[in-house]
């Protein structure tokens, strides 16, 4: 499971002070948790300072980069943010992640040469111009779009995470249905790509969140999910996703399993 | 989901001293415990008792059908103990489930006339007369074996609870991969019967039991299980398996999902 911790994101309560005062400590302290608690890409969002955003975000590379050996998720719709950031990105600890592509006309044409000129992996959020996908036939048909374009244009399946759009269950109590029948859809057509999500959508407006969240992971793991941007320190669900890994046949002799177990990273 | 409660059993702790003595109270205080929790159906079984299973057996039915408006799981292999069972089940609260017919030709041929007389429900084991599944195809073959078989013989989809047999990932890595994709593709070719099973055999033999438990229901779940033996009294498992539901697509505006969070009875 590819884990993209989602922790340092101005519109968390209290990040937006500590990024406009440049807080180096804290922020430093929220990657390292992060990557420490087993983040593949630590992301950086601070998409609410507008008019401040790219000086931000090209500073929490600097400094979230310094702590961690995993590379970042630079997170903005604003291309010259995120050529800022990419700019900044170190890659020793790997090729950063683009958060996000999409298949409106404007953003892809911007952001794409990007991806290509820093070698990125990216997030395709499934969205066109006409707006966000309905349905499961929405999403396929946007996924197919998006990761057709992204391949014709040179990224290639395993530098592609799709992002399904996770909307509400408490909206619509087909949501959970769509999205999941639109994973598996295009888990067997892109076998090679990884599928992601902003899982927390889906508990949106509802009680005891967390609970609804991890049901979501595992039944989406199930059909081919296998990345997530989420808090990777709930426990509970790196747990539960642990121990999905090892049902679905992804942990040789269930080794890793067992190797958490020892040292205490599981909690039941 | 339809939760068959498993813990009379008297290969459990202390269960076989209790119904060896008779104890009444011990073993409706269970039974009680497991229907408030949400068991549909209270199994009972005192196979370890051997010679005396018989007389165990009905007596086991007569004493949990008093205290719990659920029907009764009847759960042994041996045709005569059913029979008592079955005879002394009351019908009012539903008809009662045999635990459990196989493809094995002589368990068939005794068992198939009690559950066709008492119009009863059944777990329709996968096993046949050369032992048990190795992978998802024998437990495919064998379901259409036996399914189709029930049909012939009378027994309506509905009726049927097939259980495709839940061995230990930690003899096998692939065995999640197994099971989960039978559950699949019996799910299509059955759309009507129920596909059940004995959850905590999966992680037999693993560390913290629990997780592998809890993480296994909800990616069944995903692929079609609609019902599981298990300790209804694990609150944790309960409710991941409201919240899957929700998210499944089976709770008509989230409304039991609501009603149990109001009344505290998910834990997060």
């Amino acid at each position: 499971m590819i884990v993209i911790g989602e922790l340092i994101n101005t519109s968390r309560e209290g990040l937006e002070e500590a990024v406009r005062e440049r807080d180096t400590e804290f922020i430093q302290d929220l990657a390292k948790k992060q990557a420490d608690a087993g983040a593949s890409f630590v992301d950086v969002n601070c998409g609410t300072l507008i008019k401040e955003e790219e000086e931000a975000l090209e500073w929490l590379v600097e400094k979230a980069q310094e702590v961690v050996d995993v590379p970042l998720s630079i997170d903005s719709p604003n291309p010259e943010a995120v050529k800022r950031g990419l700019e900044k990105h170190d890659d020793e600890a790997g090729q950063p992640l683009v958060n996000s592509i999409t298949d409106e006309e404007e953003r892809y044409e911007k952001l794409l040469p990007l991806i290509q000129d820093y070698d990125a992996n990216v997030i395709a959020l499934c969205m066109e111009d006409e707006g966000m996908p309905d349905d499961c036939d929405d999403r396929v048909r946007i996924a197919t779009s998006l990761v057709d374009k992204l391949k014709k244009d040179g990224i290639e399946e395993d530098r592609i995470f799709f992002d399904p759009v996770i909307q509400p269950i408490g909206t619509d109590q087909e949501m959970g249905l769509h999205i999941l029948n639109a994973i598996e859809e295009i888990r067997e057509k892109y076998p090679d790509i990884h599928i992601t999500c902003g899982l927390s959508n889906i508990s949106h407006g509802m009680p005891q969140r967390p609970l609804l969240n991890r049901a979501f992971a595992v039944l989406a793991m199930s059909r081919g999910l296998d990345s997530a941007i989420i808090d990777p320190l709930d426990d509970h669900l790196m747990s539960l996703m642990t121990a999905s890994e090892t049902l679905l046949g992804n942990d040789e002799g269930c080794m890793n399993y067992l190797k958490k177990s020892r040292s205490d990273d599981l909690v039941v």
